[in-house]
């Protein structure tokens, strides 16, 4: 069935990884009967700093907060024109991909900033005026599916279970836990091809044969187990129950059956 | 004994909590004696993201390498006026204070483009053109410190060991062990204001007191016991020694002394 996929880039090089990479979705979710559209952030020379210019009309226009101005301007449809766009690109979106270069464990400036602007009060977050109602599983993103594609410039070991960086699912738990699934997708494990800094041309064959299968799972294959905050694991909406995840705590404890789930190894278990 | 310190912070708002921490940090510091030069990176309109624009003069013209050109531009003193201006600042702290808001678990994209800018090959990563050997521990910014200070919108709860956003020292460690602790920082435990969405006159309060009370240890507390790279328990520079945390992996498998240690229930444990 043909559906849309949104894929949001990060790098200003035409012939950097990360665009032959998006060059690949491009090409394949198109083969497979796919409508993608497409956010290239540098391209588009997107506005990456969060401020006041992004309110044109404020609720409290002497003190500036930006949970009150993104919920009134979000809600009273005055938000900015870049802003509401790519709300509207990620509404009609079956699926979004993320790809970028790895800065310092996380997503470039750019990126960051798409997020900051676009993940609105009353709608990412604060949804349907509920406070902390709807998060982590439900939300305004429900029922679509999130996926990050990474360059990392290090060796795949820095980042394995015992790697001195840290495994790179835990890296990244901030964005796919905490930024993607909060509003409601579900989200894929990540795809990361590692050496980017000096991967060579069958290096980069090989990352793109590896990504078009992972591209044809994009709507089959099983999202990272995370716990709803509203499927009973966490009865005040906070804290995990007592029986569940016993003798757990942290980052991992939020991912439901670790030891059966295929992720187990990629989370770095 | 007169130390420097340098305030990076970002927020808009003069009369915002991550501004009046700001001017708490420069009051008490100076208080104690000690010189305090501040990055405003709102007030100075910090360019947040990284692009071709930030080489002048290019190693390769036709095919942009951030590392490649970041090392020829750091290298051969050709870097943007502002990258440069900054990176004297950090050269000549002994302590760096990061003041922000906690957004979607992390910097906001103004403060994560000052890092992706300022933090250049052959300073903050490839130190003396030796790829990854002065890393974790060791690096340009050995023997300074660094803590962040967080407002954080969301309640403490969410931010214990079972609570449902993961415990806050974990989801920053790519900030303090990736970002802070790589280049060779001493990072100490993050201060953090939860509630700051709501917060009220007597919160604030409080969160300026306590805060001056950490500011009194900011050369004396202990910091985060991240492992050494070069300290041994890393053989190959990549991985964990068979004989070190036994039985441990994931990001808490690179704080030494967990068991002993004051920051143990900080990190989540």
């Amino acid at each position: 069935m043909k559906k849309n996929v949104l894929i949001v880039h990060a790098h200003p090089e035409p012939t950097s990884l990360t665009h032959q990479l998006v060059d690949v979705s491009a090409e394949a979710l198109q083969r497979q009967g796919h409508e993608v559209l497409q956010t290239d952030l540098y391209g588009m020379r997107w506005k990456a700093v969060f401020d006041e210019d992004d309110f044109p009309t404020r609720a409290d226009p002497d003190r500036l907060s930006f949970v009150t101005e993104s919920g009134h301007s979000y809600s009273g449809e005055r938000q900015s024109a870049d802003i509401a766009s790519e709300q509207r690109k990620l509404l009609a979106a079956d699926a979004v991909i993320f790809q970028f270069p790895l800065w310092w464990y996380g997503m470039p400036a750019i990126m960051k900033g798409w997020v900051d602007r676009v993940w609105a009060y009353g709608l990412a977050y604060g949804y349907k005026n509920a406070g902390n109602k709807y998060r982590y599983g439900d939300g305004a993103f429900k029922g679509k599916r999130a996926m990050l594609s990474v360059a990392v410039g290090g060796p795949a070991n820095d980042y394995s279970p015992r790697g001195i960086n840290g495994p790179l699912e835990q890296l990244l738990f901030p964005i796919t836990h905490g930024t993607l699934y909060f509003p409601g997708f579900d989200v894929l494990p990540t795809y990361a091809v590692y050496g980017a800094a000096g991967i060579t041309a069958e290096g980069v064959a090989a990352a793109k044969d590896a990504w078009r299968s992972r591209l044809e799972g994009l709507f089959e294959d099983a999202p990272i187990p995370f716990r709803r905050q509203n499927g009973g694991d966490y009865p005040d909406g906070h804290v995990l129950a007592r029986h569940v995840a016993v003798g757990q705590s942290g980052l991992l404890a939020h991912v439901a059956d670790m030891e059966t789930a295929p992720q187990a190894a990629e989370m770095g278990l």
